[in-house]
């Protein structure tokens, strides 16, 4: 199997959720970024060691939160020396509006994945876009690059779109799975 | 009275729609571009004289039609020499996801804005994310630097929502009001 | 005169030498963030106060700095209560590489500029890229939205492109113009 | 070996000879997009079996040639029956002004591999961004996500920078050598 980390930082417990759906998707480990922007010295190695690293974070005032920017300006210093050059990588984020700007957060992640030689895994589902759309469905939201959940403001995690959760675990065997191939080729 | 033009492609009718809404909250003028990607020389020469410049488009594949697109890269006669400097410009787009990287299709409208020498105007309404909101609240769709709208791949025109209706027709008044308070400055 | 203020994160002195000059050119005030990603409560004020906010940041790992992010966060309150609606916003940029994804640095402060429902002012210069350009000449960098600066990794402060800051310094003029023009009609 | 194939519009003849160097290093194929935005049947055919497509494009007024556009939009025949789902895809940009908007070029192009599903290649060649650097060194234009190529307004292509084209033959090389890997996975 391939060794995929998620890290992430989660203000309120949804992107917490999503983080978790993706884990379990992935069979991977999760790592939190916490309130102060710190990520403990287990997740760093976890990361140096990683086939693959998914970023998560809310998107708040139209991009990642600044905990998760601290850590990707302290993940400078694994930039420098190359450490995670050519890993595979993957995003996600949620926020309260059906748009709220969430596509410049997984861009941005996308950029920092790029920064460190990375390769970019795709969500690679259909839209559910049609009148019998659900809010249940798989990739409701239409996103492309990764994936999105809306949690409206007033909404606990409890009641998180199960579309946008079962989103969040496809993507997760999604992205360990190329990991995975990848992996194997490098050994072959 | 300001003077506030809107340009804008249509594939299906529904960007057509809303272009509709904003001119009438603007009190403006509609200039579609075509199916091969011209705008009429009266286009062109309302473009020159406005104080206020609305881009439209569908967001296909990720970004502005085609036909939009080239629309833009014939402006560059206009960029050449300044002549739409410092007007005042805004946007609007709609595709058939939630998301569906519509965010990126408003982001080229302010590049192509900037590209310009002109001032931006966002939306100004407060999103509609609680769970009380409905389908046709103004900024239903939570977007800030512009209008977006949705409209489900199978649904005809009417059948769009008078929510992303509504938010396009304030933002055609709310773009011509700020054009105007300019010009009122520059008579001053 | 149009109250502009000068709101920013340096890191190592090159952002604070671009921020001088456009606070010199705006005839604004300057607002640091600290190495903690504060702002003072004066500073706070100013921005309640001001007609123009322009938004400082070096680009680090694809970005704006976590500090500059904290801040923005912190904007939430402002937000929430629409302080800062219809204000004029600006923003600026610098970093080692000749790109280096600033780009995305100020379409973040655009979106920023949204989420507060402003009004967004491009830098309105020509690119100096034809093969007479020099280094020292206004908009070397051939940006559009706002001004950006380089400045070689193994430079000091003082050895800054004196084409970028004068490009800043007109920006702040061009910014300050704006919001002064705005201003005039407001009481008009 | 594996199967690369560079789609691109060229305006002038710079992004042609980008594509030259990528295609020499990837040992791939060239597939050239008319001046009306059309590509041959032939084109389309290796696209479908291409186990990696790399896109190509100037930067006009902020993004992608139109041409380049309808070349995107065509492909939504492609999308309906995700023919190029877990492909790699790359991507490369040329234009005047140092940065002049190629980052949103580049971003598009991520968004587009994202929309048909794929895995996208970053650059991975650290920045030319110190005193010593030089014109001829290779990504001194400091991009991450994919190559970036400057040449001057009034240079014909025989004058592109020596730096810029050796990135982009790297570049091939890297995008062709991750969808080996990727195949051989594939069969083992």
């Amino acid at each position: 199997m391939s060794n995929t980390v998620v890290v992430y930082h989660s203000g309120y417990g949804h992107t917490q959720r999503m983080a978790e759906a993706i884990a379990e998707g992935a069979g991977g480990a999760l790592y939190p970024i916490d309130s102060d922007g710190n990520l403990s010295d287990d997740g760093w190695a976890a990361l140096d060691a990683a086939d693959a690293i998914i970023f998560g974070s809310p998107t708040y005032m139209g991009g990642p939160s600044w905990q998760f920017k601290k850590f990707a300006d302290t993940s400078s210093k694994a930039w420098f020396t190359n450490k995670w050059q050519d890993k595979v990588f993957g995003g996600f984020t949620n926020s309260a509006s059906l748009n709220g700007d969430k596509l410049n957060t997984l861009e941005y992640f996308v950029l920092l994945a790029g920064q460190h030689g990375g390769l970019w895994v795709s969500l690679g589902i259909k839209p559910a876009n049609v009148k019998a759309s659900k809010r249940d469905d798989a990739n409701r939201m239409g996103s492309y690059i990764a994936p999105m959940a809306q949690s409206d403001a007033d909404a606990v995690p409890s009641e998180m779109s199960a579309g946008d959760l079962e989103t969040a675990r496809l993507y997760g065997t999604r992205v360990a799975g190329i990991a995975q191939r990848f992996s194997l080729a490098q050994i072959a």
